[in-house]
This record gives C-alpha cells, sequence and structure tokens, in this order.
C-alpha cells in the first residue's frame, strides 16, 4: 500500500496496523493504540430517550442530545417529534462551509403546520451555569472562549460563571429569527464546515450529530442567498423523526459514545495533540476543541 | 421573509439588505457596510500564471497558488502541468470532515503516469523564513500559532523565525508519503472539514480554491479507509488541469480577490469580530484565522 499510494494519511494506515493496547499515564500514545486499549469502562452506552432518528431517503442520521444544556428545547422538540409535526417537512438550506437546516418550508403562511402543544417561543438557553457539570478541561488557547473541553461527551466552552455547547462540525442546533426567543425547535440546523463559533451563546445548541453526518455534509449546496434551496424539488424530505425511545427495538442503533472524563480519554488527547506517527515531522503540540475526536460505536457483541 | 423563513441568518439578510457605504477608523461597521465600500483599490487581480484550473465534469475549480510560500513545489507542478500529466487522472479520496484528494491511481505500479522532467521527489516547503512577506496580522488567540495572519489573501502562521500557510477550509496541499521529500506535487488535496490545523508545517500547501468549492466538498464520501473510494467507478474524472496563462483569454476567468493589507480588510475584520448585526445578542469579539471569510468576485466591467 505505501508505494501504492503515495498520499497524506499513509501513517494513519500504519498507526491502524501497528495499534497495541498501552497504560495511561505514560508517554503520549498513537490515537490507534489509545483505541486499542480502551476498554467497556471507557465507552458510556446513549439513552435512546436522548437519541434523536431522522430518517431521510438516503438513509438514517442519529443525533445524541444533551439535556443537561437545553432542557426546555429540547422538551418541546419531544412535543413536536410526539405529534409528528417534522414528517413531511424538508432540508431547505445547504450553504458550503457553515449549515444543512430544516423544517417547514411553509413556516409564517397559512399552509405552516401548526405546532399544537409545542411551544413558538421559548426562553433561550443559549448557556447556563457553570456549575453542575461534568467539564473536563482541554488545556487549549482558543480563540473565542476563555476555557474549553468537554461535557459527557460534548465540546464545551465556560467562563467564571456560564458553561455552552461549541459550533464544532457536527453539532446540532436550533434556527432562530432575531427575538431571542423565537427558536422553537422547529427548524433545526448542523454545522457542516470550519467552526463558525461565533454563533456560540447566540443560538441554542442541543446536541450532534452520531451517524450518517455524511448524508447532511454532501447535499447538494442551494444556489439561493445563503444557501436556501430556490425550488421546492431541491429539497431533501425528512421522511420521518424519531426519538430512540418511541421506536421498536428492531429498528433502534445501539451507540456507545466514548467518554470524555477518564484517563483514556486524555490519552486520546495527547494522542492527538503530540502526534507521535513517523508522519508528522514537526507535531503541533497544542489541539483546538474542533480537533479533538469523540469517537462513536455500535456497542460490541459480548 | 422575516416571517416566512424564521430562521438562523435572517440578519445576514438584513445587513445585506441595508448596506451603505461608510468609513474606515470608524466604529466596526457590518460585513455588508464593508463590502459595499469596498473601492478598486481594495481588489487585487489574480495573476493568470498563479491561477490553476481543474475541469471535472461537473464544472471547473479555480485556485490561486502561493509562489512567496511553495516556489519549487509550484515550478514541479508547472512541468507537470504543461505535459499534461493530470488529465485523465482522478479524485480518489474524499473523507468527511478533511480532505479530497486526487492524483494517480496507478502510482507507484508500472502503469504509473510518468513524470517527464518533473521531479520525483522535492525538499520540502513547509515553511520559509518570515522575513520578506507582506504578512498582516490578525488580533487572535490561535490554537496552534503564535501568531496568525494574512499574506497576500492567504491564511498564514508564523513564530520568531518563519512563516507558513494554516490549514484552513478550502486549502490547497500536497499529498506527502512518510518521506519529507516524497511530496512532488503529483498528489494535491483540498481541505473540505474543520481546519487541521496540526497539518501545519507537515505538509506544503500551495494555494486555496477561489471558485468551484462546492463540487469538492459535496463529493460522495469514499467508504475506505480514510475516505478513499474502493472502486475505481467512484473516482470523479479529472478532465484536464491548466495553468491560467496557458488558456486562451475566452476561457480564463478574470477574478480579483480583496487585498489583506488595507483598512477596508481591517474594516472587515473588525465587521466579523463584533458582528453588530442585530441578530447577535453576544458578539464573541474574537474571531479565528480561518473564519475570517477573504472575498473573490469576477472583476467588474468597467
Amino acid at each position: 500500500m505505501s508505494t501504492k499510494n503515495p498520499m497524506l494519511s499513509l501513517a494513519f494506515i500504519a498507526a491502524i496496523l501497528s495499534a497495541q493496547p498501552a497504560l495511561a499515564d505514560e508517554e503520549p500514545l498513537t490515537m490507534a493504540a489509545v483505541m486499542a486499549a480502551a476498554g467497556p469502562q471507557d465507552w458510556r452506552s446513549v439513552e435512546p430517550e436522548n437519541a434523536l432518528y431522522m430518517q431521510l431517503p438516503q438513509g438514517v442520521v442519529v443525533f445524541e442530545l444533551a439535556p443537561q444544556f437545553a432542557p426546555a428545547t429540547i422538551a418541546n422538540i419531544r412535543k413536536l417529534v410526539q405529534q409528528r409535526f417534522f414528517d413531511g417537512l424538508a432540508i431547505v438550506r445547504s450553504q458550503d462551509n457553515y449549515v444543512v437546516q430544516w423544517g417547514d418550508p411553509a413556516a409564517g403562511t397559512p399552509q405552516a403546520m401548526p405546532h399544537g402543544d409545542a411551544a413558538d417561543t421559548l426562553t433561550p438557553e443559549f448557556y447556563r451555569d457553570r456549575q453542575g457539570l461534568n467539564f473536563e478541561p482541554l488545556n487549549s488557547r482558543d480563540s473565542y472562549a476563555d476555557e474549553v473541553g468537554f461535557v459527557d461527551g460534548f465540546p464545551a466552552g465556560r467562563d467564571a460563571d456560564r458553561a455552552w455547547l461549541t459550533h464544532c462540525y457536527g453539532m446540532l442546533g436550533v434556527g432562530r429569527a432575531t427575538p431571542v426567543d423565537s427558536g422553537s425547535g422547529a427548524e433545526l440546523y448542523v454545522i457542516t464546515g470550519h467552526a463558525p463559533r461565533h454563533l456560540d451563546r447566540n443560538v441554542v445548541l442541543i446536541g450532534r450529530v452520531l451517524v450518517g453526518m455524511e448524508l447532511l455534509s454532501t447535499l447538494p449546496r442551494g444556489t439561493g442567498p445563503l444557501g436556501f434551496y430556490e425550488q421546492p424539488e431541491q429539497f431533501t424530505e425528512i421522511q420521518s423523526i424519531r426519538f430512540g425511545n418511541e421506536l421498536p427495538a428492531s429498528m433502534q442503533m445501539s451507540l456507545q459514545v466514548m467518554r470524555t472524563d477518564t484517563d483514556r480519554f486524555r490519552d486520546l488527547v495527547a494522542a492527538r495533540t503530540h502526534r507521535l506517527e513517523d508522519w508528522f515531522t514537526d507535531p503541533a503540540g497544542r489541539i483546538g476543541v474542533c480537533n479533538v475526536p469523540l469517537p462513536v460505536r455500535t456497542t460490541p457483541v459480548e
């Protein structure tokens, strides 16, 4: 393989091939070694009631929601999902290096889907109190936040008082108009480009993509302003959105995310900071919060 | 529009609609106001000999090259292009949130395209001396570099001695195997995800995409390891690669990039740092080097 494809990432292949278990609290390891050494205690199962399944014609996208950051917003989305608000709506926007967004193309017109018992406005959950979170700090000189790190597998920032989720690739958020209470959860978006961190604390983030990101990131870009599709034929239909606990067991994916509060995860961060693979001749020795991988897997069969 | 689409970016639309000329050295302006106020002196024409045109079945991708950072690498690519090395080769890899990459699928085999008078190995241009560049510093607490900024429209970093281009979205680089001199320019890649800044100074960057980025970013992701396509039928053919000065005038695009060494550009940075649009309730007041837009336009008709 090394002669056939002299490419960027041969060292990653080599690292995977040379993976072997190793111990924490030693010299930094390679990513492959960290992953190989991870045991069941390093993973957390995703709760079905926090897993959101969006069925598209191309396949399913699965999100994990973070009620520790946006409980009221997620409760409102749960009401929308329970009344099947999203089923038959559409992805209406794909802007390159920014977002895909979906909701009701008829919002604001007489043909709009009713929100039923879900609220149309919500007190915005742009941030929360920094206390009471399992915040694992990352040693990173962040361009935007005083401090960054991870909370239960989600990237996050905090200052002296507040904590918030950060707009990294694959994060799920709630579109809103100019009024801060206008984000009801009826319009959702996913970040598909370089992290637009200036949105942090200005929009409510509610989770992240675990499965099927490529179904969103490869959508044709809309040719209208801001990447909106100009013709309804360009929309992608949302066939359904369901919470995991609404699905029959046979349709649920048993997913695990790597815990971010363990020595194993600290090893992972060190591996990605110091890049011991031979390919790297000048390892950064530094890392950004949106460059730390947050591994996901299907639960292994015992 | 504000009632029809209660979405993330209504304020951007409002800002565009309310654009009006304004002066530099005052309070920060909106991005729309900065763009409206930009005059001919704020733009630089792209030299045809630094413009690279890659024709794909879906359309053309145009890059601007940066010989001030990688003169020997670009000279070698010029030799490859002049002998039509790339014509008929393929995009062989698309890895989500990372890169697309192209070159000779038969590299390393007896069927490989010969490199002709181009070199197979090159002394790597991972960085250069920091002196002698038109470096416009950006006030940013960067996660990776001591200092970041812009050089002639390209994002860059520097330390006490060295300067280098930074791996932002849309940057063009030279794939290599583990030997540092193995990046000949016969394998090229473009960043299609969150900036993998750990690659800075470990790979040779040579330019950035000006036109057609969406043709690369929406390519189906490869299902093999590292996003390589598993079947040749999945490749995208490279119909041709040419420098602008090789093309008939009728096929050249007359492109301009915004200068990054002007008060206008400093206004642009301020606009994106302070976000005066009504939509933002908690402007960051900070910015990352890969979040600063670097505007491109076709030269206006006088």
